[in-house]
C-alpha cells in the first residue's frame, strides 16, 4: 500500500509538471518562462506571509511532516495482521518476553513502544491510554500541516495578483514604445502563473495527501493498539486476528 | 426507479453536452475547438494532480464506483417490500430453510448475504449488526468517491486556468504579427473551456449524482436490514409491510 | 399572511425583471438581447446538468414544491387557533364527533387527516407520531426542492461562461473584419448575462423562498399537532388557546 | 457603551462614503457618477429579488430591527447593575411593591416586564421562562434581520453585474463611433460599482452591526434575567452585584 | 518559544514587504505606485466600514490584541514546569506563605493571581473556575480580535476594486488624449492593490497569527491552572511534573 502511494504520487507530480512544461516547450521555449523577481515575489512571498500566520517552529515542522507524508512507509494492514498473529502464537508459546527478540525486526516507533510497554507489564488499559495520547498529538500535527499547506494555497495566488498588479501598473506608466506592452504584460502574468501552479499542483494536493495519509496512519495505529491490547490480554490467535479485520471492509479482505 | 434514473443521466448528458456542441457547430465547425496539447494539459494535469492528493487505489476505486452509480440498478422500494412479504408468507408456511431456493432469483448480493445469514440461523441482532458495518463501509466509499469528483472538479478550471496563462505569455512575447494575436489567444481560452466542461458537465454532476445515488442505496439497504431481521424473527407478513413502508414517505405510497 | 407573501413575490418579480427590462429597453431594444442558442445552452445546459446530478423524479418533483410554495397558503396562525377555540368548544359540547361535520370547511388535507385521526379515537400520542412522521418527510421534500434550486443557480453562471467561452474562441478565430468584433463580442456576452438571469433572480431567490416557506409550514403544522393533542385530551378551550399562542412571538400577537 | 457605538457607525459610514465622494470629486465630479436607470436597476433589483427570497413583513420587519440597533441604546451593563442594587436595597426596606413607583424611571420594557412580573408575584421560575422566550424571539428576529441584509449583500454586485453585462451587449452592438465606446463603458461599469457600494459599505456591515448589536442586548437581558430572579428571591444586594458581575470580563470591570 | 515567534513574525514581514519593495523598485521606482487618495481611500473606508460593523471599542481594543500577541512572550512550556517544580518544593518545605516571595519574580499576572489566590487558602475547586472564567473571556477576546482581522481582510479587496471602478469610470469618461489612459489605468488599479496588500500580507496573516498565539495562550494557560491546583493540593513535585508534562507532545519533550 506503502508502494503504491509513493508511485501515484511520483506519477501524480511527473504528469502534472510534465504536461505544463511540454506546454511551454511547444509554445516557444522554457526562458520566456523564467523570471527570477517573479519566482522570489511569489515563493518568497507566500512564505513570508505564512510565517507572519504561523510560529517558526510550525512552518519548519510542516516539512518534516511533508516528508515523512510522502516518503516513508506504512506496514500494510494485512501484514500487519499476520505479524500480530505471529507475536500472539510465540507469546502464547513462550510468555509475552519472548517478542523482545521479535521486536529487533519491527521498523514502526510506534508498533515498538506499545509491545515494549506489554512486555514491561503495564495494564492494557493504561497501555491504550498512553497509545491513544499520542494518537491524538500526531493527529493534531498532521493536522497542522494540511492546514499550514492550505494557508500557503490560499496565500500563493494571492500574492500572484499583487506580482502581476505591479507589472501592469510599471507597464502602464511607460506605454510610449508600443512593442514593450506585450512582453510587459507577459513578464507581469508570470507571477499570477507561478502562484497558481505553487497553489494548485503543489500546496493544495499536498494538503490533499496529508490528509489522506493521516486517515490511513490513525486507522493501522488504532490496529496497532487493538493489537497490543489483545497480546497483553492473551487472546487466542483467532480472536485477535478477528478483532483487527473487524477494522479493514470486506471487499477489501478478499482482495 | 433504476431504470428512471438511468435515462434521467443520459438524457441530462446528451442534451448538456449536444447544446454545447450545437452552439460550436453553428458558429463555424468544431475543429477550432480541438486541441490536444490544451486537452492533455486539462485532463492530464487534473488526473495528475487528483493522484498527489488521493492514494493511486483510491483514484482508481472511483471509477467503479461510479460506474456502478450510472449503470447498476437499486431494486424499487415497493418491488422489494413485495419480494420481502413474499419470502414471509413462504418462510411461514415451509420454514425459513425454503428461502434458499428463493435466492437463486434474487441479484442484490446484499440481499443474498442477509438471508443467507438469516438462514444459518445467526441471531437477528448479529446480522444486523454484520450488515450495518457493511453500510458503514459502503457509505464511506461512496462519500469518498463523490468528494475525489469533487476535488477533480476544483483542479479542472485551475489547470484551465494555467493552461491559458501559458498561451497569454506565449501570445504576449510574440505579437509581431497582429494577424496571430486572436487566433492565439483563442487556443490560449481553450483550457479554459475544457476545464469548464470538465468540472461543470462532469465532475460536479457526477459527485452530485454519486451523492443522490449513495442516499438511495442506503435507504434500500436499511429497508432490507430491517426485512432480513423481521423475518429472522418470523415477523407476520402483514407486519413486516408495515416496518418497510415506514420508509416510504406517505405521498410516494400512493403512486 | 398567505396573501401578502403572494404579493411579495409578484411584486419582486415584478420589480427585478421589469427593471431589467426597463435597462434594456432604455438602451436600444429587446432583440439584441434575444438568442435562442445562447438561451438553450444556458437554460438547456443547466437542466441537462441538473437532471445528471439528481433523479429525474426529483427534478420534477422540485417543480411541483415550488408551484406550491409560490401558490398555495398557509392557513394564518391567528385564524387557525381561532378555528381550534372553535372545535374545542364544539366537542366539548357535542363530543368529539361532531366535528366530523366541520371538516367539510376545512381545506388543508394535514389538518382533516389529523382532526379524523382524532375522531376515530386513535390514542392523542399515536396522533403525534403518525403527524410528526409526515411533517420529517415533508420537512425534507422542501429542503431537497431549495437544495436542487441551489444547485442550479451555480450551475447556471457556469454555463454562461461556457457559452460566452465558445462565442470568444469563434470571435477570436475570425477577426479579418473589425467590424464583426463588437457584436460578436456581445453575443459572446449573452451566455454570461442568461446564467446571471436564471441564478440570481429565479434560481437562487426561490431557493430562498422555499426554505421561508418551509419554515412556515413547519411552524403552522406543529400548531395543528398541538391544537389535535389538545383536542383529544379534552383541554378546555382556554389551555388549548395558551398553548397555541405560545409558539407565536408576544411582539405579531398584539397587532 | 450605546453613545459610543452610535457614534463608531456614525464614523465610519461618514469616513468611507466621505473617502469614496473625495475620490470621485478629485477625478472631477459628481455627475458623471450619477445614472438613475443603473441606481434603479441595482437598488430596485436588489430589493425585488430579496421580495422574491423573502416574505414581504420580513423585509419591511427588518427595517424596524435595523432602526432599533442603530438609533436606540442599550442601558450599560454598570448602570444596569448599580440600578439593580438600588432596586434591591429598597426592595429589602419596603417590599417588593415600592418599586411600582421607581418603573416610571425605567424605559426598558423587556426591563418593565420583568419587574412588574416579579410585583404580581408570579414565581422566580415562571418569570424566567416568560423572559427567555421573549429573548428566543428577540434572537431569530435580529438573525432573521442579519440574514436578509446578508442577502442583499449578495445579490447587490450580482444585479451590478447584470447592469454592466446590458450595458457592454449595447455597447459592443453600436460601435461605429469610437468616441462613444469609452463612456458608454464608464455607464456600463456604474451599476457595478453601485452593486459593490451597496454591498461592502452598506448591506454586509449593516448586517455585521446587527450580529454584534444582538449579542449586546441578548447579554443586557440574561443580565436583566438573573437580576429580577435575584430581586423575586429577595437575595441580599451584595450578592445580586456578585451574580451580575459575574457575566463581565474582570478587564472591563476595573475600567 | 516567544522569541523564535517574534523573530518568525519580523522575517516574515520583512520578507513578505521586502520583495514587493524590491520587485517595485526593479521596475522603476517607488513614486508611481504611492498615491494617497487610493491610500486613504482603502485604509480609511475599510476602517470605517469595520466601525460600522463593530462597536467602537472593539474596533480599538483589536489593536492591543495585536500588539500583545505580535510583542509579549509566553513563558515556554518547559520553564514554567521547572518553576512550578521549584514553587512544589518549596511550598513543600516553607508551606505555600512561602510562595509570596517569589511571586517577585514572575512577570505573568495571570500565574501570579492564581498563586495569589492559593496563598490566601481559597478552596482549590474555586481557584479552578475564578481562573476559568478568565481564561473563557480572554478565549472570546481573542476569537473577537482575529474576526476583525479577517473582516477586515474581506472588505479591504472590496474597497480597492470600489476605488479602480472609480479610476475607471472617470479615465473612461475622459479619453480625448490617448497618451493618458496608460497612467490613468495605472492609478486606477493602485487602489487594488492596495486592497489585497492589506488584506493578504496584514490583515488575513495577523488573524491567523492570533489564533495560533492564542491556541499557545491556551495551553500554558491551562497548564498555569492545573500547575497551581496541584500546589493547592500539595501535590509532590514529581506527581506535579507527570501532570503538567501531559500537555506535552512526547515528540517534544525529548528535544
Amino acid at each position: 500500500m506503502g508502494d503504491i502511494m509513493d508511485i501515484a504520487t511520483v506519477v501524480g507530480i511527473i504528469s502534472a509538471f510534465g504536461l505544463v512544461l511540454i506546454a511551454i516547450f511547444m509554445g516557444g521555449g522554457l526562458n520566456i518562462f523564467i523570471n527570477v523577481p517573479a519566482l522570489m515575489i511569489v515563493v518568497g512571498g507566500t512564505l513570508g506571509v505564512t510565517m507572519i500566520n504561523y510560529p517558526l517552529k510550525d512552518v519548519l515542522g510542516v516539512f518534516k511532516v511533508v516528508r515523512k507524508a510522502l516518503f516513508s512507509k506504512n506496514m500494510p494492514t494485512n501484514e500487519l495482521i499476520e505479524m500480530f498473529i505471529d507475536f500472539a502464537k510465540k507469546a502464547r508459546k513462550g510468555g509475552i518476553l519472548v517478542l523482545e527478540s521479535e521486536l529487533k525486526r519491527v521498523k514502526d516507533d510506534y508498533l515498538i513502544k506499545g509491545v515494549q510497554l506489554s512486555i514491561d507489564g503495564i495494564e492494557p488499559q493504561e497501555i491504550k491510554d498512553i497509545l491513544e495520547t499520542e494518537i491524538d498529538f500526531a493527529r493534531s500535527r498532521h493536522q497542522l500541516g494540511a492546514e499550514v499547506f492550505t494557508t500557503m494555497g490560499t496565500f500563493a495566488p494571492a500574492m500572484g495578483m499583487i506580482g502581476t498588479l505591479i507589472g501592469l501598473v510599471q507597464m502602464l506608466q511607460n506605454m510610449e514604445d508600443p512593442s514593450t506592452i506585450g512582453p510587459a504584460m507577459a513578464v507581469a502574468l508570470l507571477t499570477t502563473f507561478y502562484g497558481s501552479i505553487m497553489a494548485n499542483i503543489m500546496c493544495i494536493p499536498i494538503a490533499g495527501k496529508l490528509k489522506t495519509r493521516s486517515k490511513e496512519e490513525m486507522l493501522t495505529r488504532e490496529m496497532t493498539i487493538q493489537g497490543i491490547v489483545s497480546l497483553s490480554n492473551g487472546d487466542n490467535p483467532r480472536i485477535l486476528e478477528q478483532r483487527l479485520l473487524a477494522f479493514i471492509p470486506s471487499n477489501q479482505k478478499k482482495s
